[in-house]
């Protein structure tokens, strides 16, 4: 059996034009190659808090969805407000794993600081903001990445999500 | 005079079994060893939020209790529920503190990014959420012990809490 | 077009002896050092929640303010309610901005743990909570510095912040 991941690009940009969403593509090859029993759904949303929040209910709702990365809107401009999308759905912060990703962004860069994405669990689901960029989104899934697993075991699943063993 | 501290295991496991419970009589040595002035009280509870919230409040209220060490319930499983049943309880939350725990359990392994423990100050009281395994237990008294005789000297003792001198 | 900073000092000794007040004025000097279009205005108010807010308030809905830093009440002690003034007045929280000049502060020492400052941004201020030693005021600074600029420019200035150039 499979385990769903969400993967939720929210940015004004790729909403009118899909094609220069590179994150969300990048984060849905990342999921398919690190497991091999992950399916992935996807979407592309506005900056808008009411239709991110919509979006992630409704992923949050349905059963096979345990893990969903979100990316874009964490930066500090007036229309970014994926945190504040995300905040009031989950019922556990996850202020270490919050921690974990943020150390490994700022090894990178210093303007990581200016990124606001948060972690927690809402229901069954582990939902995760990443920033927008495709460089930071490839750090932030390495620092999670051998840590899903046993965070999505924790949380309850009664199937396992399984790392594909690289040759 | 002495200053209580007040060490709360949560834990059903340990609830049910207390002879199991490692991480509370392992918290209350470190005490003892660390503090000429100190006295211990200890409980443990299953988790349970409301439990947990009613013994959190009355241990606050004991004008004796200057800190409480909660081990266990910081995880990402549906029945760890510490730290959302000592964050309603907090009068300011000591941000850079769990942040400094926070380091030195991911300076150990990365699998401390599951933990959400959270520290904060209730009334007179210090009030800081350990995770559950005894060797956590030792790195996260380890990163407070020093900070702990000037913490409660801030909060607002009269009573000094004396660090043991070791020959 | 300059950009107006406020620097407020929170502090009951400086509330009564303004004389005594070395941080703030540092934090003036350095930004007029950092910044070639920067203004400043300053206040001292002692540790009381309901004026802090107010003069907060204050800056925030004034149009030319940009950037508020406050030093000082960020502590352990009953009169530091600096964090818990501020926190209400924020739209949204810079959660890895304040992780990143908490960084700089504990590498310098670990007492930095007792300090529990938050940044957000509060309609299109950025709003700063600093310690109250001039050390740490220096420390903090020279973390967010090279961060003003751009941090400035996404949240929607249509004036730039000019970073000095030392010859
Ligand atoms: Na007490």
């Amino acid at each position: 059996r499979s385990i769903t991941f969400g993967v939720l690009t929210i940015s004004d940009t790729c909403y009118h034009e899909p094609a220069k969403d590179r994150s969300g593509p990048r984060l849905m090859a990342l999921i398919a190659e690190s497991f091999d029993n992950s399916q992935v759904i996807a979407a592309v949303l506005p900056d808008e808090r009411d239709l991110i929040q919509r979006e992630l209910r409704k992923w949050i709702d349905r059963d096979d969805v345990r893990v969903i990365i979100t990316t874009g809107g964490t930066g500090f401009a007036p229309r970014d407000v994926t945190p504040e999308a995300t905040k009031p759905l989950l019922d556990k912060d996850c202020n270490q794993l919050t921690l974990a990703i943020a150390l490994t962004s700022l090894k990178k860069t210093k303007f990581a600081a200016l990124s606001r994405g948060v972690c927690g669990i809402a229901g069954n689901t582990l939902v995760l903001n990443f920033p927008g960029s495709e460089k930071a989104v490839v750090e932030c899934f390495e620092a999670v990445r051998e840590l899903l697993p046993h965070a999505l075991h924790l949380i309850g699943n009664n199937v396992a999500l399984v790392a594909r063993t690289h040759a």
